[in-house]
Protein backbone atom coordinates (compact mmCIF):
# COMPACT_ATOMS: atom_id res chain seq x y z
CA UNK A 1 0.00 0.00 0.00
CA UNK A 2 1.48 3.17 -1.00
CA UNK A 3 0.29 6.41 0.21
CA UNK A 4 -1.67 8.59 -2.64
CA UNK A 5 0.35 11.81 -3.55
CA UNK A 6 -2.37 12.70 -5.92
CA UNK A 7 -0.40 15.88 -7.06
CA UNK A 8 2.92 17.04 -5.44
CA UNK A 9 1.74 17.90 -1.68
CA UNK A 10 2.10 15.76 1.18
CA UNK A 11 -0.45 14.99 4.20
CA UNK A 12 0.74 17.62 6.39
CA UNK A 13 0.43 20.34 3.61
CA UNK A 14 -3.64 18.98 3.49
CA UNK A 15 -3.76 19.80 7.14
CA UNK A 16 -2.32 23.14 6.75
CA UNK A 17 -4.63 23.95 4.36
CA UNK A 18 -7.72 22.24 6.20
CA UNK A 19 -6.64 24.93 9.19
CA UNK A 20 -6.63 27.46 6.51
CA UNK A 21 -10.34 26.77 5.19
CA UNK A 22 -11.87 25.88 8.45
CA UNK A 23 -10.38 29.26 9.95
CA UNK A 24 -12.25 31.31 6.97
CA UNK A 25 -15.27 29.39 7.47
CA UNK A 26 -15.76 30.75 11.02
CA UNK A 27 -14.50 34.12 10.32
CA UNK A 28 -17.41 34.37 7.90
CA UNK A 29 -19.80 31.98 10.35
CA UNK A 30 -18.89 34.05 13.02
CA UNK A 31 -18.78 37.36 11.33
CA UNK A 32 -21.74 38.95 14.02
CA UNK A 33 -21.09 37.29 16.55
CA UNK A 34 -19.02 38.13 19.54
CA UNK A 35 -16.52 36.11 19.71
CA UNK A 36 -13.81 35.29 17.20
CA UNK A 37 -12.89 31.60 16.10
CA UNK A 38 -10.62 30.76 19.04
CA UNK A 39 -12.19 32.56 21.44
CA UNK A 40 -14.99 30.85 21.00
CA UNK A 41 -12.66 27.31 20.86
CA UNK A 42 -11.24 28.78 24.67
CA UNK A 43 -14.83 29.87 26.20
CA UNK A 44 -15.98 26.28 24.93
CA UNK A 45 -13.61 24.18 27.39
CA UNK A 46 -14.31 26.37 30.39
CA UNK A 47 -18.38 25.69 29.48
CA UNK A 48 -17.78 22.21 28.55
CA UNK A 49 -15.84 21.93 32.19
CA UNK A 50 -17.53 24.00 33.84
CA UNK A 51 -14.90 24.57 36.34
CA UNK A 52 -11.43 24.08 35.06
CA UNK A 53 -7.59 24.99 35.91
CA UNK A 54 -5.32 26.63 32.94
CA UNK A 55 -3.48 23.63 32.72
CA UNK A 56 -6.26 21.46 32.30
CA UNK A 57 -7.24 23.99 29.43
CA UNK A 58 -3.90 23.74 28.01
CA UNK A 59 -4.25 20.22 27.98
CA UNK A 60 -7.76 20.11 26.00
CA UNK A 61 -6.76 22.71 23.36
CA UNK A 62 -3.21 21.52 22.81
CA UNK A 63 -2.09 25.13 23.38
CA UNK A 64 0.92 26.19 25.32
CA UNK A 65 0.05 27.42 28.59
CA UNK A 66 0.89 30.90 28.06
CA UNK A 67 -1.45 31.36 25.49
CA UNK A 68 -3.78 30.22 27.61
CA UNK A 69 -2.87 32.67 30.33
CA UNK A 70 -3.18 35.77 27.80
CA UNK A 71 -6.70 34.06 26.87
CA UNK A 72 -7.69 34.28 30.78
CA UNK A 73 -6.42 37.44 31.41
CA UNK A 74 -8.66 38.73 28.20
CA UNK A 75 -11.46 36.67 29.43
CA UNK A 76 -11.02 38.04 32.68
CA UNK A 77 -11.04 41.95 31.35
CA UNK A 78 -14.30 41.49 29.58
CA UNK A 79 -15.48 39.99 33.13
CA UNK A 80 -16.36 36.71 31.58
CA UNK A 81 -14.55 34.46 33.77
CA UNK A 82 -13.98 34.52 37.62
CA UNK A 83 -11.20 32.36 39.43
CA UNK A 84 -12.88 30.08 41.95
CA UNK A 85 -10.69 27.96 45.35
CA UNK A 86 -9.77 24.54 43.68
CA UNK A 87 -11.25 22.04 46.42
CA UNK A 88 -8.38 19.67 44.93
CA UNK A 89 -5.64 21.92 44.77
CA UNK A 90 -5.59 24.93 47.46
CA UNK A 91 -2.47 26.42 45.17
CA UNK A 92 -4.26 26.76 42.19
CA UNK A 93 -7.49 28.14 41.20
CA UNK A 94 -10.23 27.14 38.78
CA UNK A 95 -12.28 28.90 36.09
CA UNK A 96 -15.55 29.56 35.51
CA UNK A 97 -17.94 31.70 33.09
CA UNK A 98 -19.86 34.02 34.67
CA UNK A 99 -23.41 35.02 33.42
CA UNK A 100 -21.84 37.73 30.40
CA UNK A 101 -19.36 35.04 29.93
CA UNK A 102 -22.41 32.40 29.37
CA UNK A 103 -24.37 35.02 27.17
CA UNK A 104 -21.13 35.35 25.18
CA UNK A 105 -20.43 31.91 24.57
CA UNK A 106 -24.56 31.15 23.94
CA UNK A 107 -24.77 34.20 21.50
CA UNK A 108 -21.62 32.78 19.21
CA UNK A 109 -22.84 29.45 20.01
CA UNK A 110 -26.06 30.35 17.55
CA UNK A 111 -23.65 31.48 14.91
CA UNK A 112 -21.75 28.46 15.74
CA UNK A 113 -24.17 25.88 15.00
CA UNK A 114 -25.28 27.36 11.88
CA UNK A 115 -21.59 27.17 10.67
CA UNK A 116 -21.10 23.28 11.89
CA UNK A 117 -24.67 22.40 10.01
CA UNK A 118 -23.38 23.77 6.94
CA UNK A 119 -19.94 22.08 7.41
CA UNK A 120 -21.35 18.97 8.39
CA UNK A 121 -24.19 18.25 5.70
CA UNK A 122 -21.36 18.84 3.18
CA UNK A 123 -19.57 15.86 4.57
CA UNK A 124 -20.28 13.03 1.94
CA UNK A 125 -21.26 9.90 4.23
CA UNK A 126 -21.49 12.11 7.07
CA UNK A 127 -18.99 13.13 10.10
CA UNK A 128 -18.67 9.12 11.68
CA UNK A 129 -15.69 8.30 9.47
CA UNK A 130 -14.25 11.46 8.98
CA UNK A 131 -14.18 11.56 13.34
CA UNK A 132 -12.59 8.39 13.17
CA UNK A 133 -9.81 9.29 10.65
CA UNK A 134 -9.23 12.88 12.60
CA UNK A 135 -8.35 10.88 15.96
CA UNK A 136 -5.82 9.11 14.37
CA UNK A 137 -4.08 12.22 12.80
CA UNK A 138 -4.61 14.08 16.53
CA UNK A 139 -2.94 10.94 18.34
CA UNK A 140 -0.13 10.54 15.49
CA UNK A 141 0.57 14.38 15.21
CA UNK A 142 1.10 14.11 19.35
CA UNK A 143 3.01 10.55 18.85
CA UNK A 144 5.33 12.80 16.47
CA UNK A 145 5.86 15.20 18.69
CA UNK A 146 7.17 13.07 21.64
CA UNK A 147 9.18 11.43 18.96
CA UNK A 148 11.13 14.23 18.09
CA UNK A 149 11.32 16.37 21.37
CA UNK A 150 13.20 13.40 22.31
CA UNK A 151 15.07 12.79 19.57
CA UNK A 152 16.73 16.25 20.08
CA UNK A 153 17.48 15.76 23.72
CA UNK B 1 -25.78 6.86 11.99
CA UNK B 2 -25.65 9.25 14.23
CA UNK B 3 -22.68 11.70 15.11
CA UNK B 4 -20.58 10.56 17.36
CA UNK B 5 -19.42 13.26 20.17
CA UNK B 6 -17.19 10.67 22.04
CA UNK B 7 -16.70 13.92 24.24
CA UNK B 8 -18.68 17.35 24.34
CA UNK B 9 -16.67 18.61 21.70
CA UNK B 10 -17.57 18.81 17.70
CA UNK B 11 -15.77 17.91 14.70
CA UNK B 12 -14.81 21.70 14.31
CA UNK B 13 -13.43 21.35 17.71
CA UNK B 14 -11.33 18.52 16.44
CA UNK B 15 -10.17 20.42 13.56
CA UNK B 16 -9.06 23.15 15.51
CA UNK B 17 -6.76 20.64 17.92
CA UNK B 18 -5.38 19.09 14.91
CA UNK B 19 -4.14 22.26 14.29
CA UNK B 20 -2.79 22.93 16.74
CA UNK B 21 -0.76 19.73 17.31
CA UNK B 22 0.53 19.95 13.90
CA UNK B 23 1.76 23.58 14.61
CA UNK B 24 3.57 22.24 17.95
CA UNK B 25 4.67 19.00 16.03
CA UNK B 26 5.74 21.40 13.04
CA UNK B 27 7.74 24.01 15.62
CA UNK B 28 9.89 21.14 16.67
CA UNK B 29 11.02 19.47 13.89
CA UNK B 30 11.55 22.64 12.01
CA UNK B 31 13.36 24.23 15.12
CA UNK B 32 17.01 24.01 13.50
CA UNK B 33 15.76 24.88 9.65
CA UNK B 34 15.98 27.87 7.80
CA UNK B 35 12.03 28.34 7.15
CA UNK B 36 9.38 28.28 10.21
CA UNK B 37 6.28 26.03 9.27
CA UNK B 38 3.78 28.18 7.05
CA UNK B 39 7.06 29.94 5.43
CA UNK B 40 7.79 26.28 4.11
CA UNK B 41 4.27 25.51 3.18
CA UNK B 42 4.56 29.07 0.67
CA UNK B 43 7.61 28.36 -0.41
CA UNK B 44 6.73 24.64 -1.00
CA UNK B 45 4.02 26.24 -3.48
CA UNK B 46 6.62 28.12 -5.69
CA UNK B 47 8.71 25.11 -5.90
CA UNK B 48 6.39 22.65 -6.81
CA UNK B 49 4.44 24.88 -9.66
CA UNK B 50 8.02 26.34 -10.79
CA UNK B 51 6.35 29.60 -12.08
CA UNK B 52 3.61 30.67 -10.16
CA UNK B 53 1.17 33.61 -9.95
CA UNK B 54 0.57 35.13 -6.46
CA UNK B 55 -3.50 34.04 -7.06
CA UNK B 56 -2.78 30.66 -7.92
CA UNK B 57 -0.68 30.99 -4.85
CA UNK B 58 -3.25 32.02 -3.07
CA UNK B 59 -5.86 29.23 -3.91
CA UNK B 60 -3.35 26.59 -3.42
CA UNK B 61 -2.48 27.70 0.42
CA UNK B 62 -6.49 29.00 0.58
CA UNK B 63 -4.95 32.04 1.71
CA UNK B 64 -5.94 35.03 1.54
CA UNK B 65 -4.43 37.18 -1.36
CA UNK B 66 -3.09 40.05 0.81
CA UNK B 67 -1.78 37.02 3.13
CA UNK B 68 0.73 35.87 0.28
CA UNK B 69 1.29 39.62 -0.90
CA UNK B 70 2.88 39.87 2.63
CA UNK B 71 4.99 36.44 2.26
CA UNK B 72 5.99 37.45 -1.58
CA UNK B 73 7.52 41.05 0.12
CA UNK B 74 9.32 39.03 2.59
CA UNK B 75 10.57 36.01 -0.09
CA UNK B 76 11.99 39.20 -2.43
CA UNK B 77 13.51 40.53 1.02
CA UNK B 78 15.69 37.72 1.20
CA UNK B 79 16.05 37.09 -2.12
CA UNK B 80 14.52 33.61 -2.43
CA UNK B 81 12.14 34.91 -5.13
CA UNK B 82 12.56 36.82 -8.62
CA UNK B 83 9.75 38.07 -10.82
CA UNK B 84 9.43 37.04 -14.16
CA UNK B 85 6.87 37.82 -17.25
CA UNK B 86 3.93 35.87 -17.44
CA UNK B 87 3.96 34.06 -21.15
CA UNK B 88 0.09 34.00 -21.19
CA UNK B 89 -0.82 37.55 -19.09
CA UNK B 90 1.51 40.49 -20.29
CA UNK B 91 -0.36 42.29 -16.88
CA UNK B 92 0.87 40.03 -14.50
CA UNK B 93 3.90 38.08 -13.39
CA UNK B 94 4.89 34.55 -12.01
CA UNK B 95 7.22 34.23 -9.10
CA UNK B 96 9.94 31.47 -9.39
CA UNK B 97 12.78 30.54 -6.22
CA UNK B 98 16.15 31.69 -7.05
CA UNK B 99 19.32 29.68 -6.00
CA UNK B 100 19.24 30.27 -2.73
CA UNK B 101 15.48 30.13 -2.31
CA UNK B 102 15.81 26.86 -3.53
CA UNK B 103 18.38 25.95 -0.60
CA UNK B 104 16.28 27.40 2.19
CA UNK B 105 13.50 24.75 0.87
CA UNK B 106 15.66 21.96 0.14
CA UNK B 107 17.46 22.46 4.19
CA UNK B 108 14.47 22.92 5.07
CA UNK B 109 12.86 20.26 3.35
CA UNK B 110 15.72 18.01 5.33
CA UNK B 111 13.94 18.65 8.51
CA UNK B 112 10.42 18.34 6.78
CA UNK B 113 10.89 14.82 5.49
CA UNK B 114 12.06 13.71 9.40
CA UNK B 115 8.69 15.23 10.37
CA UNK B 116 6.57 13.57 8.10
CA UNK B 117 7.97 10.21 8.47
CA UNK B 118 7.72 10.56 12.42
CA UNK B 119 3.76 11.85 11.80
CA UNK B 120 2.65 9.33 8.43
CA UNK B 121 4.44 6.27 10.44
CA UNK B 122 2.00 7.23 14.25
CA UNK B 123 -0.60 6.82 11.79
CA UNK B 124 -2.49 3.20 12.61
CA UNK B 125 -2.89 2.07 8.61
CA UNK B 126 -0.90 3.88 7.16
CA UNK B 127 -1.49 7.82 5.09
CA UNK B 128 -4.29 6.69 2.87
CA UNK B 129 -7.87 6.07 4.58
CA UNK B 130 -6.67 10.03 6.47
CA UNK B 131 -6.19 11.85 2.80
CA UNK B 132 -9.27 9.95 1.37
CA UNK B 133 -11.04 11.85 5.00
CA UNK B 134 -9.13 14.93 4.75
CA UNK B 135 -10.27 15.48 1.37
CA UNK B 136 -13.91 14.98 1.79
CA UNK B 137 -12.89 17.83 4.74
CA UNK B 138 -11.26 20.02 2.63
CA UNK B 139 -14.12 20.37 0.41
CA UNK B 140 -17.11 20.34 2.71
CA UNK B 141 -14.80 23.32 4.32
CA UNK B 142 -15.14 24.73 1.13
CA UNK B 143 -18.51 24.28 0.40
CA UNK B 144 -20.00 25.29 3.62
CA UNK B 145 -17.70 28.50 3.27
CA UNK B 146 -19.98 29.42 -0.01
CA UNK B 147 -22.97 28.73 1.58
CA UNK B 148 -22.85 30.86 4.75
CA UNK B 149 -21.34 33.75 2.42
CA UNK B 150 -24.56 33.59 -0.17
CA UNK B 151 -26.44 33.66 3.26
CA UNK B 152 -25.53 37.06 4.39
CA UNK B 153 -25.70 38.47 0.64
Amino acid sequence: MTDPPSDGYSLLFDVFVLGQRVRHLMAIGLADAPLRSEEYAVYSVVFEEEAVTPTAMAATLSMPLTTVADYVRLMESRGHVRRIANPRDRRSYLLVLTASGRKAHRDTNRAFERVHAAFSSAIPGGERAVRRELAKLLSAAEHASLELADART
